[in-house]
């Protein structure tokens, strides 16, 4: 009989999401009249920027006639929207990253999900925790095991370097969930980290574009050294509204070298693109298109509007939330608030607090990890008026 | 320093296709005033139909309004496209594929790539030869060896059954390269072989579309006691002009069962859905809305007249290639033509002779295996008059 991948079967059986859902589902069931306000998952929710929209629709519109239509493109992405990401996305900051060194791809979550492919499994994995499931899964599903690094309000959020050598390391800044980015000093830690141990960092940075503190890098690649140590995924997901919509994009600077066999370095570069070209066809041409809009000066005008709302709403949850004399992290810098739960309440019991009560839905800190455990997030991707709806509703429950 | 997965280093260097065009290049290079017709990749030239452009417009249209937008869909596909495919790819032949049982994807190329993910490592594979290359090299990549089942003249292009029991066995129906379909009794043949030694079959049907002989099966679960042992791949590729605008589908059973540890069942589904939701998003909404077009009673007639003109395509390519007195293959139910190389030629010395003498540019059947040696596989996805002006150029280098 074909055998299955057995690492599968060391997941734990349900994937966060699904688990709110059904919480949520069987509330609604038995309390038909309450009006639940969602500001759990990390969905957007305000429509696709009119440029986007024109420039998908004039695509669309091409590939309807013969001198329009386009076919396979490059599994990379199409190079005017490589080169658009290099000069707007790295250039205007300073950094130098060639387009040949971006994957456009359909999401972040495939890839910080595929790119354990191109790695033995014999690497010592460590991610900080709490974390986006995807890294640990992913790792889990390969038959690797990984060491936590703990971010808990005891060391200021600031994940300390691992016990035992590790090769491949997730950090995300800002980050998802506690909302908090790296700071500079913080980040130029990791990459001195990574060089003395030949480690490679993945950098995830889909939530770049809600960094407001001048301060706070945008890429990891704004650290002298990085070059050789890191690969950053960004995402078009957050900031541009499309979650439903799919484009991304990952760097893998050419510079990048794995162990091969022996003492062979390989270039890491060379073997996403041959990932990428065996299992991936490339984005859709409008998707690209859209994508590409966002860089002109209304498209950027257009998701600053886009991601200053959604700003908004943080500093509104903020707020309310501080008012209530709760422990409260990240917001400033990124769409997520990382709530301590009051009374000592584990996650759970705090979602369900506020789902029962409140009719407020959130997202178990602990969902994300051991060090999740305590706190919950809310997230400011709502609309203002659901926002401003539920503050007062958690107020009566908590104040 | 991290270690790569060191299968990478068991790839052949080059793609087929890579190799391909840059011998076009350079040949194009050497001779500017040549003009040269592409009769190789398979990739199509028509435009979307008009149904599509439509309802993908309308689609992008919704997403910029607050009503109409879309942020996260299903990982698995909305249902409406899936209800769609259920009852008119299967439904219509007398197939009866839930809904659930069928995964949207961005490609057939990611999703039979990315299905070795959920098998493990020491199953034994079979591939019939000569493949679409991703079969073989996903399996060197996880680091599985195969089997070749070669599909030559002298066994009709019907491969054995494998010498050494099979675990895992791809089929591909209509034929890429050869343009052959499985014939019924054929299929029965490997869902009996697939029942007797508990092995899948992952079989490709991304050019169903282009069967016109009403006796070949368009699914492997038209075959009675498939659903226990197989999972179907499909396109809309190639029938409906969506390799530049991706999107395809993949079925996979509830009954189908692989072994976990020890005896253990475990489903297959479960674990694609597992491995679905953990590395990938979901396809594009407006691309889904315009898969879903294809359906109405206008994209049925739209996308049978783009295959059509394909099929002509094909069919001039077989009667000019057969009265030159050439060994010819394929062409009546897929867009591939199977051409035997004259004089004892290998592939590459038929391919060098056509773009030198005749500047037609054809796919070297070695580059799908070594029982695709000797072969030249002609694509029928170009222009008519692309098609009409490369036959007598390959008339007057052979005739």
């Amino acid at each position: 009989m074909a055998r299955i991948n057995i690492n599968y079967l060391n997941l734990k059986a349900g994937y966060l999401f699904p688990e709110i859902s059904k919480r949520v589902r069987v509330f609604q069931k038995n309390n038909p009249k309450a009006k639940i306000i969602k500001l759990g998952i990390g969905d957007v929710t305000l429509p696709l920027p009119k440029q986007v929209v024109r420039a998908m629709k004039k695509a669309v519109q091409d590939m309807g006639t013969s001198k329009g239509f386009r076919g396979y493109g490059p599994e990379q992405g199409y190079l005017f929207l490589r080169e658009l990401i290099s000069k707007h996305d790295f250039g205007s900051r300073g950094v130098s990253i060639d387009p040949e060194e971006i994957f456009v791809s359909d999401g972040s979550k495939c890839d910080t999900g595929n790119i354990t492919d191109i790695f033995g499994i014999q690497n010592r994995v460590a991610v900080t925790d709490p974390a986006y499931p995807v890294y640990v899964d992913t790792n889990i599903m390969d038959g690797r095991s990984l060491e936590y690094l703990p971010m808990v309000s005891d060391n200021n959020f600031e994940p300390p370097l691992p016990k035992k050598k590790a090769d491949l390391i997730y950090i995300c800044s800002p980050n998802n969930p506690t909302g908090i980015p790296a700071t500079r000093a913080a980040l130029k830690k990791w990459v001195k980290y990574a060089r003395e141990h030949q480690s490679i960092i993945f950098f995830d940075a889909a939530y770049e574009g809600f960094i407001r503190n001048p301060a706070i890098p945008h890429s990891i690649f704004e650290i002298p050294g990085a070059r050789q140590v890191a690969i950053e995924f960004r995402s078009f997901s957050k900031a541009a509204g499309f979650t439903g919509t799919r484009c991304a994009y990952t760097v893998v600077p050419k510079q990048l070298m794995g162990q091969g066999r022996g003492r062979q370095k390989i270039s890491i570069h060379g073997l996403w693109m041959r990932r990428q070209t065996t299992k991936f066809n490339g984005v859709s041409y409008p998707i690209q298109a859209g994508a590409a809009s966002i860089y002109s000066v209304k498209g950027r005008r257009e998701t600053k509007k886009l991601t200053d709302y959604y700003m908004m709403n943080a500093k509104i949850i903020r707020k309310y939330m501080k008012a209530l004399g709760l422990e409260v992290y990240g917001g400033t810098d990124a769409p997520y608030i990382w709530i301590r739960a009051p009374y000592n309440m584990s996650s759970w019991e705090f979602f369900d607090l506020l789902l029962s009560e409140a009719h407020v839905v959130g997202t178990p800190g602990s969902g994300f990890g051991p060090s999740g455990e305590g706190y919950l997030r809310l997230s400011a991707f709502g609309s203002r008026k659901d926002v401003e709806n539920a503050m007062p509703r958690i107020k009566k429950v908590i104040g």
